[in-house]
């Protein structure tokens, strides 16, 4: 098996997913749709560990709620004995929890706030909107990256706020139609509005409302950026 | 951990995924799709063990090409390791080497073959299109289950069929434009033609055409049948 696994061209990239479960299916389908291929064997291998029961990450960064750390440590242990020598987690909520759990593993982790910070630097940004749950608001993690990069952020109004936790939702329930669209639409224009033309999408349910962006707005989506890096490092062996 | 997973609401799912990646991503989003959710946790916990580097199914099928059974032993293997309780295959072609693999597995397998087959049977059809893989033909693996059924089958042209290997491949290789739905639509216009007015769409590259169901066409999609039927199991503890 090891044998086999040397003549492989890729490193096994291991996904805890299903923070939600439509994220990780955006996540899986930009990481295909960014991976040259002539046929099935140049795409990478893959083991998502998709578990939706993970507690509540809004209630434990704001309300105190079950700490959802013992299951994250149980999904990379799963990703690690099936033989992951990277792991990523296409949730940015979730890094807040997940950072800890990674320190110290002995496999590479592609984190996705830091992925999505440099792409931010390296298109030159210095002002962008934040869209980002209120848990991870909370948690400071875009906020503290951000500063570090010496780029300004912009958050929207607690009125738009409030409507991207239901955006949030509705993706999450798969409720997802045209009225979520122009919400979504909204929420940029706001964004814009308030002087930031470029805005991060730090939420994975957000990323998946990016397929049919609305009118012309300039995003940064942390799913995608984190789906080129992860090709980039599985074919860096 | 044991006590941990006895709360959770569904059996955990495993899925053999990679043939091709594309094919895999689409029945995942299918899976997820039809949950009935109102929040993630009341999503199903998935294992994907995704590897697009098993030998090629069509080679191994036509041309005494590589057998991929090892490798299919190796993934259902890491999927029970990873604590899978039902196993599915969202590949029709790769059932032919799959079944003997997944006889005597201590876990519930969800045959894609059987269960569309059923979904014929429960549509009261009794004759259908088939569009699936010049291997997946050869090994005879649809027309045997169709046969048992009581259900006629009827094939495309040889021309028609090669345009079918073509979208596949297409699929495999990112590369799905509006000539690949053009195409799409003609295989059905001409299946339609040679006297079945609903096809099955047994290769899951196709399956991932049907987003867009060409004007009207009745199509039998195994990969969402095998996630219908996938829920519904996932929830009989």
């Amino acid at each position: 098996m090891a044998e086999r696994h040397r003549l492989s061209p890729s490193r096994l990239v291991g996904i805890l997913g299903g923070m939600g479960p439509a994220a990780t299916v955006d996540f899986y389908a930009k990481l295909v749709r960014h991976t040259p291929a002539e046929q099935d064997q140049d795409h990478l291998r893959v083991v998502i560990w998709g578990d939706p029961s993970v507690p509540n990450r809004q209630e434990a960064l704001l309300a105190g709620g079950t700490d959802p750390t013992p299951w994250l440590e149980e999904g990379v242990r799963r990703l690690i004995d099936a033989g992951a020598e990277i792991v990523v987690v296409p949730c940015n909520t979730v890094h807040a929890h997940v950072r800890p759990v990674m320190a110290g593993q002995p496999v590479e982790f592609i984190d996705i706030i830091d992925t999505t910070v440099e792409a931010v630097r390296r298109r030159g940004l210095h002002r962008v909107g934040l869209l980002a749950t209120d848990g991870a608001l909370a948690s400071g993690i875009f906020q503290r990256g951000l500063d570090a990069a010496g780029v300004e952020w912009v958050l929207p109004s607690p009125e738009r706020q409030a409507s991207l936790m239901r955006l949030v939702h509705a993706v999450k329930t798969g409720r997802v139609d045209t009225a979520t669209l122009t919400a979504m639409a909204d929420l940029l224009a706001e964004i814009d509005s308030r002087g930031a033309s470029t805005a991060v999408a730090g939420c994975t349910e957000i990323s998946t409302l990016l397929e049919r962006p609305p009118g012309g707005a300039d995003v940064v989506d942390p799913a995608l950026e984190l789906a080129l890096r992860t090709v980039e490092r599985a074919r860096h062996t």
